[in-house]
């Protein structure tokens, strides 16, 4: 009895280390480069739940430069805002990095959404691009700290599903937004 | 009873997580500049075996481009086709990948094959090279399908046992395999 | 009681895995590119222990070009040899990589080491540096082998803690400590 009790403990330990390297390989593997390429399958199903309620999906975390800042991507894809029912809204949060204390603040790195139309011949290819200089002013730009939740900045607006649903952006029912942060005059640590 | 199945599933369930985290870190870990660097340790066993039974030795995959294509190199330590028995035979294939529809086919990437001379005095290295341009027309390089398991392309007599024998192309009974992907050309997205 | 003791066997091999996962993640986590960027949190709590105990830290292993040299950085924070009680030691080690046999040894490219000032102005900053070109007669930089432990190399005075307790080379109980190898002249294989 109490060794099985002993088992089950080290089992639910067992989870949460699994748990914590799931999270851990996600940060591993995410590129550094200041470029998030983010893949959403299953597009049409998100949306119809979208409609019912609400629904903010947020892209694993990525970092713009060696050690540098750490951001996510949030989309809307019924829209939020000015955006709601209309458009898919896209965002960037900068989020609480492991080296925020050697970094500049606030952040001012200009960053570029695509969505991208995944037409087989690339040279026919329309994205949908926006470019952005953060405006060192506001909030969401300021250094992050554990008492104030990230809050995304962008476009609500970003494409209306009218377009969304033309060319080439939805194909085998997946939708590729690119979140491009131009690391080029970063001064890393 | 009812506590220890549960618990029996559950450890199940972990034993499929590590698997697939395992799978992921690999992918994680692979470079992403299009250069593949297999070693192979235990040379001599492994060729023994496959003198016995012709066996495929597949590498982890890897990645030309961020975001790119996903290929991995297949070999044929004891040779197969018209490198039977004589020769190693080392071939590339084309992987399907995460960001497929996103890439320009058919593939059209320069690939180079060393096999490393492991002298210590790395100005006496006679490494053994090859390269190739692909030729579009065949179809180991289309855009990958799931109705069709991926073909090597490459060389049935790359290097013959012969010469594999000779210098330090076997060191601590290790050889070392690199595949280069030139992604110069590539137009990532 | 069989299918108990069988359950054990799996839940302690996975416990293995999950170690073995974890040292892997590390490894496919550090760069490559020869930077370490090291983080060392509770630095005061870590001071006092050491000032009871000589404790070495030994950073993730990181590596020195793709497919290139694993290295590790040392630290005693209460100072060791020359420096011990009044200074912080800061040390590189040349640890047996997976690569080796392909590499040139011994070890020659040039280090340097840095602990961050964090000031929030990055103007005013001044953070400790120190470079060194490895002297290439010294056992700590050949090729490394199963029955040598790796020796450390560099400073027993790298700053005192006079020094470390001023500005904001310490802030939020964190310090910062880089340690880059320059691998412009590194002929990788």
């Amino acid at each position: 009895k109490a060794h099985l009790s002993l088992m089950g403990n080290l089992v639910l330990r067992q989870q949460q280390e699994i748990k914590q390297l799931r999270a851990d390989l996600q940060a591993a593997g995410s590129n550094t480069n200041g470029v998030l390429l983010w893949k959403i399958p299953n597009f049409k199903t998100k949306l119809a739940e979208a409609k019912q309620k609400s629904m903010e999906l947020v892209s694993v975390p990525f970092h713009a430069g060696d050690n540098g800042y750490k951001l996510a991507a949030s989309v809307f894809i019924n829209g939020n805002g000015s955006g709601e029912g209309k458009y898919l809204s896209l965002y960037i949060k900068i989020l609480q990095g492991e080296y925020d204390n050697l970094l500049e603040w606030p952040f001012q790195l200009p960053i570029t959404f695509t969505i991208f139309d995944q037409c087989s011949i690339l040279e026919k290819r329309v994205n949908v691009i926006e470019s952005f200089l953060p405006d060192t002013t506001w909030k969401h730009f300021q250094k992050p700290s554990k008492d104030q939740e990230p809050m995304g900045f962008g476009y609500p607006k970003f494409v209306s599903h009218e377009t969304l649903f033309t060319r080439n952006y939805i194909k085998d029912d997946t939708v590729f937004i690119k979140v491009n942060v131009d690391t080029a005059t970063l001064l890393g640590p």
